[in-house]
This record gives C-alpha cells, structure tokens and sequence, in this order.
C-alpha cells in the first residue's frame, strides 16, 4: 500500500509517499480501506519528533484517525462486515491506504455523513466531548470556555456544548468570530489586541464550569481567573508552551480542578470505554444534523507537505482531510 | 460567655479574651457547652487578617474545631439530647465557652476518647480524609505521599491511609521522623538538607496515587514529578506561597488532577454531607484504637497568645489543645 513514512524528523518536506508492507489484522481487529484522514496538530509535533507514536512500530506512519470501507476481519471479529462504512482513531497510521484497528475502535460512520468527509469527525469530537462532558463534567444549563473555536476541538466543542444544552463562549482571531458564531457560540472573544478575560468576565460573570484549553501559555493564568468556584480546566494541549507562572491561591480558593488528559496515550480499555460510550451518546446526533463535521479543505495523499504548511500557517478553521481512496 | 475576640489584626497579641454575648441556637441548631477547642493553621492566617471568616459575624471569634457537651437544641433538632459528647467543625466561633451549631453537622464523641482530647479530631481528620479519599481518590494498596507528616493533617493523615490499606510516604523535618513512623508511615522523607524527591523515588519508584499538599512553595514543582500517571494533586494549603513556575506539561503527560480545596468556605449541605460520611466510615475506628486524636499539649483559654506563638514556632507535633470549660 501506499503511505507517509518518516525517515526524519524535521519540517514538512521530511513527510515522504512510499510503498510499505500491508498491515495485517489480529483476530480482534478490522482491515480498514482508508478513503480519507485528517491532520491534527499533534501530527505536526511527531513529524518535528516530539510527539513519538506510543507503539513503536516501524516505518513510523502518522495520523491518528481514518474513515474507510472494511476490507477484512479477523476471525474473532462480530461488530463488523467487509464493506461497512467505519471511522475511528489510532495512535498512528492513518497516512495510508490501509489501517488495521481493533474492532471495538471502530465507529459507524452516520449515515448521510460523506464517506470523505467522516475522516473529520473521530479525533475531534472524541477530543471535544471527552474534555468537556466525562473529564470537565459539562452538562446542561452549565457555561463551557474554549480556546480556538475555530479549529477542529473548537467547531466540535461549540456543536457539542449545544448539543447537551451548555453554554459555550470560545476565543479566536478576529477573522474566525463568524464560523463560530455560525456553529453556536453563545459567546465569541476575540483574542488579541482584545483582553477576552475582561470580555469573558462581563458577559459570564459568574465564571465558566469548564475550560478546555489547547492553547496554555498565556492562557493558563486566564483560565484559572476565569474558571467558577467548584469548575474544572481540562488542559487538551500546550500549543503555546507549559512552563508559566501559576497563582495556585486561585485553584484552592475556587476549589477548582485542574486536569490534564491526552486520547493517544491511553491504553485499549480506556480507548474503547470512550469510543463505546460516545458511540451512544453522541454518534446519533449526526443523524438530524445537530452534529455535522467541520471541513476547512481537502487535498491528496501526495500532497501531505503542502497540507502540512496548511496547517502551520493557522489560516484553516475545520478540518484539513487528506483523500486517499 | 468567655471568648477569644478579634479586634484587629497582626502578631498573637491582638487576641484578647473577653465577655460577649452567647450565641442562640436556631430552630436546627445545638448550643454547645465547649469542653476544649484546638489551634489550625488557618486561626494564624485569620489572626494576621488573611482568612476572614465567611460569616461575617461581630464580634469576630476565631477557632474552628470544638469538643464539648450539648447545653440545649432547637426545637427541630432530633439527633441530640442536652448532656451528649459532641465534637465538630465551624467556619469561626469555637475559641469560646459556647457555639452554637447545626445538628447535623456534629459528630458523637467516640467511647474512650477524652472529652478534651476530642477537640483535636475534626477538624484534622476531616480535612486529611476529605483530601485523601474524597477528592484524591485513595484506596487500598495505593501509593500517598503527604507533606508534613507530624502536623496535624499529616498524622491524622498517615493513620487514615493505614486505616483504609493504603501505603503512606510522609515529608517531615528529621527531629519528628520516629513519631511518623510510630504512626505506621510506609516511607518517612526527611527534608532539607536531604533532596526528598529522589529518596521518593527509590522508595516508590511508580509514583504517587494521591498527594496531599499543606505547603506549596517549591514543593509544587516536586508534587508534579512524584504524582503517578493518572494521579491526584489535592492542595489543601499554600503556606509556603503559591505563585510559582509550574510545568504544565508534566500533568497532561501524566493525565494527572490538580484539585484546590477548603473545608471552611464550603456551603452547609456540603459541610453536611462530608460530616455524616466521616460519622459512617471514620468514627467507627476510633473504638478500637485504630484512630486516635495526637496531641503536643494543651493550653488554657487565657493563654492563647502563646499557644500561637507556639505554633507559629513550628516546634509542636501533633494538635495544640485550648482547654476551655
């Protein structure tokens, strides 16, 4: 099959098509025929070499997340038939033709949902709805914060705290505040020259329940201003950096919750309890459209360098999918 | 009444002791009949004017821990018969001869425990089971590592991990090590001039499930490398400062919780419920010795201003008594 391998670590050109070995499917798991993935900042970070892909296997294959036809399956295999619709993540190895996946992964694609355009959906609303709802306990009648309402976790999260009937107010550049808004946004701060806290404060004044941050840096002193008594801050990411000055008084005097939490390094039964739990209670919501992927553009497999300096450049708001059927 | 008023703020000598009024129990209040009441850490930062009481009740009365006998109840009150040994926490009030309390949020003297001695539980063994269990997620055969072990949160601390099957590293100064250790602490760590973080680390080379944290300081920065993947942080304190240098990155690596918290600011049905768990789970294990209150010793009312002193010498181990009736 075909797929992106790395050689090196380095800037988008280390990012090279070859041809690699199938993968093979064990007993429990499912040969996928990849129709699409899709670029996540995390994929950035393991191309720079920092972010390795826990699994160690070789060539290293990046993307964390698929959608595709089932090709085959293993003989202990019951969820799934060759030529069912399914979408998923993994720790690696989306940049190809073919993925194999343990059958429990393993999501339907909604029906109504493009075969393509699914690719933006796992990684996403996985990341959104597990941050906010099972670590941050969102739920209704609550306020969510969220940085970068315009990226990927942003769309989702704004779709998803309207979904379960949360309030959701999220940050971003100038230039985005309408995509947001668009979504569901309860509220948009935008960001710099604007101090959103001040925003933030007067039009939330009883502070947010949740906070999910990708950003840190800055944002984390923020944050915990931010946050109401009793609230959590669920921190996805450190795009902007983690060693910073904390007021820790602020967290005991809220009795706030700070947490920390990644997908990929999971082990399996955590990865399959989240996949299982928002495969009932989220994946349905596609199907009247409550729900619906975010897609900023599309470009082939052969054109992974360019789609990389896409998503660098910040210019994207939606996924960025990478067609490989 | 006699009690300990504050007039202003500073050093141990603005306590002063006088005659004010008695307090009158509500309709689900007890009037208590204060037998002893017992120094925190807290009393010397609302002394200096740092931690107001959140009453806002005048005359301002420090103290909050109480043990004594019931003198009358309210006309709605039904778990308690004037002449009962009752101990418990308030948000202030309790260096005086009388406090008047909900009934549900007192506790039963358990048999064989002194009826002065009595002062030195509540407030130490709520707070160190609330943080452990409650909030920080212990269990038996886990790891807590618990900083200043012969304070009066870390004794009562080391006991309740051995209470439960739990395992217990303690940080102490090295005078009060043998007291920790005849308390059954697994691991003592003795601080300064020893580096506590890399004894911690051969002696528990996994990491801690839970931490308790009356410190702070530089001691953040240590918490974050010795908490266990998927650990709990519970700060109870920052008496050493919290606006410090933190690498955030350690606790979404780590998928690690930080959780503030504080008994007194929190509402009354939440002081309940926290009361009546510990009435079911903890008082039991005071009958038979597997709890017991430690106490450096006791002073009288109208010695306040050197029991304060005393601890602000940080000399004593264990609670400091103020014996009362």
């Amino acid at each position: 099959m075909r797929a992106v391998v790395l050689h090196s670590y380095g800037g988008p050109e280390v990012l090279t098509v070859e041809e690699v070995a199938d993968p093979v499917a064990g007993p429990d798991e499912v040969l996928v025929d990849v129709a699409a993935t899709a670029l996540n900042r995390a994929d950035l970070l393991q191309r720079m070499g920092h972010y390795p892909d826990p699994r160690k296997v070789q060539p290293e294959i990046p993307g964390l997340e698929f959608a595709g036809t089932v090709a085959a399956i293993g003989r202990r295999v019951t969820m799934w038939q060759p030529g069912d619709r399914v979408m998923g993540i993994e720790a690696g190895g989306a940049y190809a033709e073919k993925i194999a996946t343990h059958e429990r992964q393993l999501l339907a694609i909604p029906t109504g949902i493009d075969l393509v355009d699914a690719a933006a959906i796992p990684e996403v609303f996985l990341t959104a709805w597990d941050a906010l709802v099972l670590q941050g306990g969102l739920s209704s009648g609550r306020w969510a914060l969220v940085h970068a309402g315009a990226s990927g976790v942003g769309t989702a999260a704004i779709q998803i705290a309207r979904a379960i009937g949360a309030r959701i107010a999220v940050t971003c550049s100038a230039g985005k505040a309408e995509l947001c808004r668009s979504l569901g946004a309860d509220v948009v701060l935008e960001r710099s020259p604007h101090d959103w806290l001040a925003d933030a404060g007067r039009a939330v004044p009883g502070g947010f329940d949740t906070v999910l941050d990708v950003v840190g840096g800055e944002e984390i002193d923020r944050n915990l201003q931010a946050v109401a008594p009793r609230g959590t801050i669920v921190q996805v990411g450190l795009l902007a950096g983690g060693n910073v000055q904390v007021n820790v008084g602020l967290l005991m005097g809220k009795r706030a919750k700070w947490v920390g939490t990644t997908l990929r390094a999971r082990p399996i039964e955590e990865k399959v309890t989240v996949t299982r739990r928002f495969a009932a209670e989220m994946l349905p919501l596609f199907d009247n459209g409550t729900l619906r992927p975010v897609i900023d553009r599309r470009y082939r497999l052969d054109e992974i360098t360019e789609a990389h300096r896409m998503m660098e450049s910040n210019a994207n708001a939606g996924k960025i999918l990478i067609v490989v059927g």
